[in-house]
């Protein structure tokens, strides 16, 4: 029992008395339900493995979405982790494939370029401007804060040397106010970076009032 | 009493019950608590006056920011309404002029183009657009929701026949994922938004890593 609060202690977010509270509440519960939960870490464990093309967790080696042959090869998403790849999926943003880093870049906690798949990002990225004469598109999207923008450009100075990188296109997801907000509630530096990303606005008869 | 509570109800957000509050409050407040509060009215309805130039309110005419020499007369913001102009300047986004439209365009609630200060804003670009040969920039910084970028095209639309038009340039504030902020927490438009607008990354040896 001592050991089970120790390890549920461990679990972000979850104090000693927390940890104390779901261990006697396994306790209580019937013997399945305490076994299923042990069981459902287990195989989460044995079988979500770290995709060998794009670093993601899948139980399949390739990944679907790397297999998916809907998907365009030459655009890939950079993102900082599995739940990165998950939002986007799920607002369905891209028709593209992933790339996911397995972290971001933070010197003060110790996370440097080796911890993350940059050097597999690196190869890949390399592999496709050696196939053929097409633009590869890059598209970094780790996130709009300090660490991920250290990222992004680590990223792209990592590949900016790569033979072929005049094909090589890499953006950045944009940054604003976001859609459905106000101007006069937003922070400076959203309002500093809705006006520095001003775009030349397109009429188009379907879109005029 | 029961006029002041009618007049006091028509306040936004105030309610019959509100209102009596209120009322009986100015009632046992000493009496010159209450009558500053009557001054500050009259004397605010009195001396603010819309610029005849930009459309915002200001106690001088012209405003004292159509007046600053420090900035550049040929980038005119267009905002909806003064609070918008009131924010963008105490971010210190912009070193340009206003023009404020006086609200957005909204169908339903019966607010057209004619209750908006449109015809002042042509004005005021054409005669710009004839007094020299540089160009002229409008940035069109109303809100980033459904009425805002309709009354953003609506803009552009009376303005692109002017003539001199090719040296006008049109731009609309940048939406995105704001600065700060996750992706895994964004809406989907907000995420469809930074994957539209996602611009190719600049390395310069400053910001390298």
């Amino acid at each position: 029992m001592a050991r089970l609060i120790t390890e549920l202690g461990r679990l972000p977010g979850i104090c000693e008395i927390t940890a104390e509270r779901l261990a006697s509440h396994l306790l209580l519960v019937p013997r399945d339900q305490a076994l299923g939960l042990a069981r459902a870490i287990q195989e989460m464990r044995e079988q979500l493995r770290r995709c060998s093309l794009c670093g993601g967790y899948a139980q399949e080696e390739p990944c679907p979405i790397c297999r998916d042959p809907g998907r365009d090869p030459r655009r890939i998403v950079v993102v900082e982790e599995p739940r990165d790849q998950v939002a986007l999926e799920e607002a369905g943003v891209c028709d593209g494939r992933y790339h996911v880093l397995g972290g971001r870049l933070a010197p003060l906690e110790g996370v440097e370029s080796r911890d993350l798949t940059l050097e597999l990002l690196a190869r890949r990225v390399a592999a496709l401007l050696a196939e053929g004469p097409e633009l590869v598109e890059l598209i970094i999207a780790t996130n709009p804060n300090l660490e991920g923008d250290h990222t992004a450009l680590a990223v792209a100075t990592r590949l900016q040397g790569l033979p072929g990188h005049e094909r090589l296109v890499m953006t950045r997801i944009a940054t604003g106010l976001p859609s459905g907000s106000a101007i006069e509630y937003a922070h400076r530096e959203v309002l500093v970076d809705a006006f520095r990303g001003r775009r030349p606005l397109e009429i188009t008869s379907e879109s005029a009032p």
